[in-house]
């Protein structure tokens, strides 16, 4: 089969075998597949990220001087079952699937492995317990927007949202807009949004945020504190007596950014008690300032990927219309389009999302 | 009156006016005032505490060219009253406080501040909204452990522990200690605790924990692993695909050390979804490996001090004999004794909290 190939830190296409199903699993044709920013990161920093991935745990512990074929928020379609399946699904149902295998050897990736390709090739093996038919109304590509949305419900779910919380959300690449997307599901507001790039920030409003901030001309903090004070004086009350400063509501925070620094920053404009939820990837070495946390009894919560409901949630949420996902696919490209995709990433002013589309000619 | 004077960096005895009692403020006598680290950290890196204060809006931003009295565990005597006091406690009641003065221009701290001395002098003011009675019954040697247990106290409630989860302390030091106390108080156990040394191994085994360990002989993260498997093996399939090993209990881990690289080492050791409380004060920067916390999704709840409702439960708690705070007082010094009182808590083997008695002769 076609596929895009990490090969010693470059992009390049190449046929490659088409990968056999186990038992439990499914071949599936990929019929399209987001970009994502980790992607990039694994293409540029790969020796680093390997290396992070082994000192913490990670998923991305794979062999760099073999082949990668990356590509994990994929629609795709079913075309031969292996031994040991049930068949509930016809083949040629559209799927969707977190990008994982299980196997009674533990839990493999797909996408981030040398043994199991990504949707960046025209066939994948996935796993067929997790698969989980598109309903026939939906668009292929709004189908594969499935697991990169699932990373904002994911954190959403996981910052226990109350009806007083004010979110702001600090960056509006693909991770930001999805916690937009799914603050605005939950009916948590108003939403107050950050970045620097003018493309994104048009598309945090089209995804539901309220107030939409230029760092370099406003603080977000302070845009945060204009719309969360409170119009009720008790509850200045509850606040501990060192705290000055009008009466706010409980602040909470998405990172969503993932560099070194950013977490520190967050942590010294944060109000007091304010929640941060840690939703991006930061892949090296951290330095922050505890007294910040300290002082100001900060609460982070580092989150990562969804759960299988949260996966399936957000399929349905798509799928009935929801969330706005049309703004988000800004592209697609064939196999042969996939590097230079890529690069056109770099610049958040010309994209949020890419898709792959293997059979595309 | 007499008082430890920490001036250009050193402790010295010498004669300082007694302060006033300002509107709403009473004057007391120190009966005893507990040596807290804290103050043996702003004695030793005194610029370097005020000026990270400074950076995180923390309370130690006294001016260092002038004298400082210290001393914010008390337990006082009143001895008169200021203007606008309601006198409802009559003079020569022993009391307790918060070391805050509140007043209409804010809250001013007791003990690190330049105009209000603390407990290493004959006398303080104290803001009369705040006093508390220390019952008949009870010495005042353990009513000055009122503030330190209270900040174990305060990082319990913080921790919002549920009956499954397993505590593992790590440090036992005065922190330490009054975190166990609190966490045997509310029956959350077994508490697995962990210091080098073996003074305040025993320290806490007489406060309530269960499990006490030597980090130079065994891993305290193995010895909570041991108590904490799940005997229901249901629990198992609530944990997300990729978590290998037995099924765990929820782990707590509260850090009590409060040195840089103590949360990177406490963030790589922990298990799956761990909440970290952080409660020891690391006054310098700090770096971490966000990936750790990424991939096992971990909480960092930092916190300091108490509310006013929880420093007063803790003067009942220790009233009631519920907390064994004896165990805890190893040493007792008048002004005199003060330097070197400094000086002789820099090892752990030999004291856990010694108390300040300014009248002592």
């Amino acid at each position: 089969m076609r596929a895009v190939v990490m090969r010693h830190k470059k992009l390049v296409v190449d046929e490659i075998p088409i990968p056999e199903p186990g038992p439990g699993e499914v071949l599936v044709k990929t019929l399209a597949c987001g970009i994502c920013g980790s992607d990039l990161h694994a293409l540029k920093h790969a020796e680093k990220l390997v290396e992070a991935s082994r000192r913490s745990g990670g998923v991305f512990t794979m062999d760099l001087s073999r082949d990668i074929v990356m590509g994990h928020e994929f629609c795709a379609e079913i075309v031969d079952y292996g031994p040991d399946t049930k068949r509930h699904l016809p083949v040629g149902t559209r799927v969707c699937s977190m990008p994982v295998l299980i196997r009674p050897s533990g839990v493999h990736t797909v996408g981030y492995s040398n043994d199991n390709p990504g949707g960046y090739g025209e066939y994948m093996r996935l796993t067929e317990g997790l698969l989980l038919a598109v309903p026939p109304g939906l668009p292929t590509e709004q189908a594969a927007l499935t697991e990169p949305m699932a990373v904002g419900l994911h954190a959403v779910e996981k910052a226990r949202l109350d009806k007083d919380d004010v979110p702001l959300v600090i960056g509006c690449g693909p991770v930001g807009l999805a916690v937009i997307a799914s603050l605005r599901l939950k009916g948590v507001r108003p939403i107050v949004a950050a970045d620097f790039s003018p493309r994104r920030r048009q598309l945090a409003e089209a995804l539901g945020a309220d107030i939409v901030v230029n760092p370099a001309e406003h603080s977000p903090y302070e845009s945060w504190r204009e719309v969360a004070v409170w119009g009720d004086a008790a509850r200045a009350s509850q606040l501990p007596p060192w705290v000055s400063g009008p009466p706010l509501r409980p602040a909470v925070i998405f990172e969503c950014v993932g560099v070194p620094g950013i977490l520190d920053q967050i942590m010294a404009a944060a109000p007091q008690g304010t929640r941060i939820v840690v939703v991006g990837v930061c892949m090296e070495k951290d330095t922050i300032e505890p007294l910040y946390g300290i002082n100001k009894e900060l609460n982070l919560q580092f989150v990562l990927g969804y759960t299988r409901e949260e996966f399936a949630s957000m399929l349905h949420y798509i799928a009935e219309g929801t969330i706005p996902t049309a703004p988000l696919i800004t592209g697609k490209v064939g196999i042969e389009g996939v590097a230079q995709a890529f690069e056109d990433l770099g610049s958040p002013e010309h994209h949020a999302k890419i898709l792959v589309e293997p059979w595309r000619s």
